[in-house]
């Protein structure tokens, strides 16, 4: 082989933070505060501060390859830290505030953690959590000097105060790109956390190819509001995109119901948005009431769980904004696939579209997928065949921190996501089940989302969760648990009617319980986990 | 420093044709040929036949590393070849037909290249050439087996004879993303040609970047026209590009006259095209005449050469058309700024609009830019200061194929472009001069192209060229050459009279020269070089 004559510049961090500040000095960066006032300051002052902050971190002895902690929802000191801790060459470890106090404790003494920067909504929080912190030497309140709370924590700081005479000069270690950038966690149902470890180079070629014109098409004349948090999977790489490319940036903080959202859409001009379903139907249910329009949103990005066909038409029909819908993991930087159109799915009826809209979408370049049994097979993309779903590609972890979980990772190379899914001829996607959800039933797979799918139709059933029942001759049956609408009774021979012509007959649920409410976990997921185990011993009438 | 724990994924040319076959299957490639009929196939068949083209290229004894060199417009033969060579580990050597014979001999023999695919429009070219090229192993026909033409060559082959009988099945082998993928030699007006040597790696970071929202924002659902030719720096990296996204392309192999591209980009449904403005004139022009509307165009991309601003308004206001006018460089792969606008921009009155998008445009996100003058002393970005445009980043060369021209490449690691540049503070480019061009009187540069810019305004004015002249006292002074219209004469007085309040008095040409041509190189540009022998010993009115 022969190499090529190019540059070796290495894809870091650094280089979008430069190519920032020295081409966007203008560009804006909107953040509500804690006290619901908002906050702005221009690319030019926040690299003045991520300068300061870098400093104040050598100062405080915080080294390369250290991992500095967060606690935090999407603002301006939050990005500071993204910046400075990875420019530095350090980790820049984001915590999920929502999960469980022993889970946090865990993840924190599992990354071993030097120091924990945090909002002042998690103060209580972090004063309850510090007894069991092995490792974190020092505590940063992202606050005022005169707003530091009243906690009893070891070497407490207030961020102002820590970076208040710094230099807002600093020289960057020129960093090779395979560094550690950041790490983020992953809370499945079972088991520990595992961490994913990014590095600048997956980093920048994620937000490179999220910035495509089929995908979040980025551009300086952009105002994006990321309301999912830059805990959770860095915000589908949005603090790294939108200073790519010169965007505003519209940081919500902590108030994410409809109405702030509104104002905050509404007032800073938001033409690009994303975030999890269940925060736009609260933003649409505000809408609705008070008749606001979303006059400049061209397009929203809806991701973490599946976007209801509804509410994607909704978004269209009344507010002329476009879905995109995606799929992707912490694993995956996150973003997998998104739901751009085809040119021949542009010209197709709404409804139709609407349907398309409402699978997973597609994979950008870069993102390999592949389907395969139980055996390891590769199965067809015929939009039917449905299998275990695998990854690989530049921005896919290779393996979790510490060596965690290595059955995740095949011999091969790739990555197996724990989702059953389908992919299409044209490249679409269908997440049809997690792997550990699925009914095997007869040697065959049930996906579980598809039955709940039909019983969520019924007009008084409000939530819906199909499960696995040990079965003496099929190995396992589906049941659904039903929750009524408020008031309501649910008949159950009524809802297993609902299933005739919709699915295969074997693939109908053996039975019905009707229940009060459905067990969740600390990021608000249903915890089918739980509601395994309560019904392990049930015999289902089948089964008798 | 730690490394993250993400996958190596090699970023690979191949790693764009799996993925434009794997999950766009249906998108399509439409040329026309030769013969002036219209060719089209999908993505999917272009994948077979690229893997065929791979088997006989094996068969014909191509080796990694090897120069595969190509003189051909832009058409599907001439897109197989771009994959299929850089994807076995040689080297695709796209070679411009348009440059004198010496210099195409010059290249071929420099660049070692052991075969030529030629199209059948530079048969007699090509034959004419065979003597002296020393490398030289085969020739290969760009057509059917009965279409062979009447031309003396030594194993020469039809293309569609050579991989008629092989196999639509290929291994790639796993390439390192350094290795070299193709070759390009940039003419310069002076000296040799030089060769550029592009990897992987630079070539799919070229395209990602480019394929952003502020850029060619490339969709599946776009129909690119790409009139720039793919012997031309990769075309803009559109191969590349188009087919990482999935779009259609249309590729309009020789006839870039007005009304094949008005038939092409009309009836094919395009939505962008890319080109240098005298392409975009012909076809304004063609427009005109037929009263032909550009419906379905959206966006078009203007390099080359400076694109005037009655153009931009006239595709802007007669047909919708977005022009977005770019710098590059082919050592630059080519892109290096683009001129998307930013926020505040946007809603300017369309006349000072107009005049941001005549700049260069300003740089993605990995082009690092900075000006300096003759000592190397960084210039500010005021808009004013106007020095020599040194640039650096991921898809730029870090040197000339074989060590030619090492002055060019700075100790610091930067390319020396050899264009004269003003920067302002939110990065736009202005290019004012070519470093060669320039003016020096008394210590201080004049801009030949403002001074041009001025005399072009005459309306008895066809064409102007500013050179600098020896002066005892001044070093230089300008001075211009002008081509009056047809059938008009030009009054020196009047023209001078024109610079009043325009530039600075000491900017004033001292003397106008009416000519009745001036000398242009192979590719139509300028000759300055030529000009400036010519008056390399006039004495200036002014010098006596």
């Amino acid at each position: 082989m022969t190499n090529g004559l190019m540059m070796a510049s290495q894809l870091t961090v650094t280089s979008i933070l430069r190519h920032a500040q020295k081409f966007h000095p203008h560009a804006e960066i909107v953040s509500r505060l804690a006290s619901n006032e908002i906050h702005r300051y221009t690319y030019a002052d926040f690299g003045r501060r991520v300068h300061q902050l870098a400093n104040a971190l050598v100062d405080m002895g915080v080294r390369p390859g250290d991992r500095v902690a967060t606690l935090a929802w999407n603002g301006y000191r939050h990005m500071e830290i993204y910046y400075a801790v990875s420019c530095l060459g350090a980790i820049c470890h984001t915590i999920n505030p929502r999960l469980f106090q022993e889970q946090l404790s865990y993840i924190a003494n599992h990354a071993e953690d030097t120091h924990l920067f945090f909002d002042l909504h998690f103060a209580k929080l972090v004063e309850g959590l510090a007894g069991d912190l092995k490792t974190v030497r020092g505590y940063v309140a992202l606050c005022e000097a005169d707003e530091l709370p009243d906690v009893e924590l070891p070497n407490l700081t207030a961020y102002e105060t820590l970076i208040a005479d710094k230099s807002d000069r600093f020289d960057w270690p020129e960093l090779d790109e395979w560094t550690a950038s950041a790490l983020c966690y992953t809370s499945g149902t079972t088991g520990n956390p595992k961490g994913v470890l990014y590095n600048h180079r997956s980093t920048v070629i994620h937000a490179l190819s999220v910035s495509g014109g089929d995908w979040l098409a980025i551009r300086a004349r952009d105002a994006i509001l990321p309301v999912v948090p830059m805990f959770h999977a860095n915000a589908w790489g949005i603090p790294y995109a939108g200073l790519m490319n010169g965007a505003k940036l519209v940081l919500p903080g902590h108030a994410m119901d409809g109405r702030s959202l509104a104002e905050l859409v509404i007032g800073e001009g938001v033409t690009l948005m994303a975030g999890v379903p269940t925060v736009w139907l609260e933003l649409l249910r505000h809408l609705r009431e008070t008749g606001q329009r979303l006059d400049r949103v061209e397009r929203m990005m809806v991701g973490g769980s599946a976007a209801p066909y509804a509410m994607i038409k909704a978004f269209e029909e009344d507010h002329d904004v476009r879905v995109v819908h995606g799929w992707g993991m912490t694993e995956l930087s996150p973003v997998g696939t998104l739901g751009a159109l085809k040119g021949n799915e542009v010209t197709l009826p709404a409804e139709e579209r609407y349907k398309i809209q409402s699978l997973q979408g597609r994979p950008l370049y870069g993102v390999e997928l592949r389907i395969v049994d139980a055996e390891g097979k590769a199965l067809p993309h015929d939009g039917v065949s449905s299998g275990i779903l695998q990854v690989r590609g530049p921005w896919v972890a290779s393996g979790y921190y510490k060596g965690d979980a290595p059955e995740q990772f095949t011999e091969d190379g790739w990555f197996s996501t724990g989702d059953l899914a389908a992919l299409d001829e044209e490249g679409h996607l269908r997440i049809t089940d997690r792997t550990k959800d699925v009914i095997k039933s007869g040697g065959e797979w049930i996906s579980s989302i598809d039955i709940e799918n039909v019983a969520v139709g019924h007009p008084k059933v409000a939530e819906v969760a199909c499960i696995a029942v040990p079965h003496s001759k099929w190995g396992e049956r589906p049941m659904i648990c039903v929750v009524p609408q408020d008031g309501e009774e649910v008949d159950p021979a009524e809802v297993l009617a609902m299933y005739d012509g919709k699915v295969a007959k074997w693939w109908i649920p053996d039975h019905v319980e009707v229940v009060e409410s459905l067990p969740h976990t600390a990021t608000g997921k249903l915890s089918k986990l739980t509601l395994r185990e309560r019904f392990a011993d049930f015999r289902l009438p089948t089964d008798q």
